[in-house]
């Protein structure tokens, strides 16, 4: 059965302080530390590429996992930020990592809700056409398209890329998952002339009404109870965003960690960065969920095999 | 099972005659009727978007089928020229079609191969979910990116947009498919700073010397021989490149026909366009091939449920 074999990911060295710019946007050690939950947003240099984020992921993943190129069958990327329109991200990348002919690849335009979406959908195709091992990459800087003088973006987005390792060796396997969008909303996170605009109360408010809900459904699609699950992953949108999803569930704090203080939201990067480190731990059942541009969302069940 | 069930196309009314740029580009009626193959190009007006043109899609299959919007699961579209890059085309397209909230919606970054790779992505997603409806979006109107001085480009590209309604009363499913990628030769079909450029006679060459070879081999892992197949319907790149695989697969030119004098190369909508005349045809067993950007490519069969 095809699932999760191994996690990679880069994030630039590079930060701009949030500390720095009190001043500027009028905030205070309250609002970084306890509101939005971000110390520091995580900068590429402008010569990287979306692409280039991709490679630096793949030689992470490298690190943990010896893979010969020669056996991947299967590559997509996931993001809003490509290199260019055409071609896709992934055919430039299967350039540079050298792939052989006999690979498919494409890429997915999504936002937060990103990397659960593409578990579902590349799994499902790998597995369709008897793929044995496939690259899941997840890279969209945001730094791209934020305003620096937006406080409503600037201050939350990092750049960061990610990549997994599908494979028939898993360390965990994914259940049901679940879906949904509301595009008559999608205003409220938007590029408009190549700079984002976010309504951020409204991403907020659809997101504490929407996710515990879908959670609820999905877990209960799984056949299992909420408390049987060791761990929530949930999109790092902010630290309040997912303390009230946490609160909302009636779900333990600590199960549903906040964790990127010092990089920001990583869009679709967030989550395989997350669940990274959780690879090996000791927890059973881990809900993933994604939610944002579009608007979007997506939820599922990861287990141990 | 899930397959095609009914196709809708748009092709805006809107031409661009390739007889009155003779003097302009310095061709002539061989060139125009044998050669490319492309009398005139169809054209979009400015105004309108990627996701209008996908409405007027959608509006084509109602006249040809009842939907019910609320029973609509899934939707996919397939561009590279998307309205915006955030969000997806298929969010705002899902708002615009009055879709309901348990809907997944996903956009696929794909060229001329992404109606045959999408077709296999999203059955794979859709079956793996559950899901018995889904619509699958193409709409690539490269008049948002060609340059009109550019002989390469301009005489051969058509705007168009197509929706193929996958459901579990197909008209046609798929077998075994083929993907390939050769991501080193990207540069031979790029968009730089917004506009496209195209090495065509590298995209012939690559397109001829790969794609028949991937047709039989393809065929071969259907457990059919080519004289078993009805149909080729190839990526109508141009004239003489249908023409030249056509040949090189031995098959009889009236098998693989080309068909696009009217309104040109309209990339991923090519295939399902050509499609939609097929479904209640008498062809049996029809080969579908998409070759193009990337270098990309992806050829499958398709046959009576």
């Amino acid at each position: 059965m095809l699932g999760i074999n191994e996690i990679g990911y880069y994030i630039p060295e590079g930060r701009i302080s949030n500390y720095d710019r009190k001043t500027q946007f009028g905030i205070d050690d309250h609002f970084i530390e306890e509101k939005i939950g971000v110390r520091q947003v995580s900068l590429k240099t402008p010569e990287e590429e979306t692409s280039d984020l991709c490679v630096k992921a793949f030689a992470d993943l490298q690190g943990k996992i010896a893979i010969d190129p020669n056996e991947i069958e299967a590559v997509v990327v996931v993001t809003q930020n490509p290199d260019r329109n055409i071609p896709h991200t992934s055919a430039m990348l299967h350039g540079k990592l050298g792939l052989p002919h006999r690979c498919a690849c494409f890429d997915i335009s999504l936002g937060c809700s990103g990397f659960v979406y593409t578990l579902s959908i590349f799994q499902a195709f790998m597995a369709a056409n008897g793929m044995k091992k496939g690259l899941l990459f997840t890279a969209d800087p945001y730094s791209k398209i934020t305003d620096p003088n937006d406080k409503n973006t600037t201050l939350l987005f990092g750049d960061a890329a990610a990549v997994t390792l599908i494979s028939e060796q898993p360390k965990l396997v994914s259940g049901a998952f679940s879906f949904g969008t509301i595009g008559s909303e999608y205003e409220k996170l938007i590029c408009n002339d190549g700079i984002l605009f976010m309504h951020g109360r409204g991403v907020f408010n659809f997101a504490v009404k929407v996710i515990p809900d879908d959670i609820r459904q999905m877990v209960a699609k799984n056949n299992l109870t909420l408390d049987q699950v060791d761990l929530f992953l949930l999109h790092q949108g902010s630290k309040i965003i997912v303390e009230t999803i946490a609160d909302k569930l009636l779900v333990p704090r600590g199960k549903a960690p906040y964790a990127t203080y010092d990089y920001g939201n990583t869009v679709s990067s967030t989550l395989p960065i997350l669940l990274a480190d959780e690879l090996s731990g000791k927890a059973s059942n881990i809900v993933i969920c994604g939610f944002g541009v579009g608007l979007s969302w997506a939820s599922g069940l990861l287990k141990r095999p």
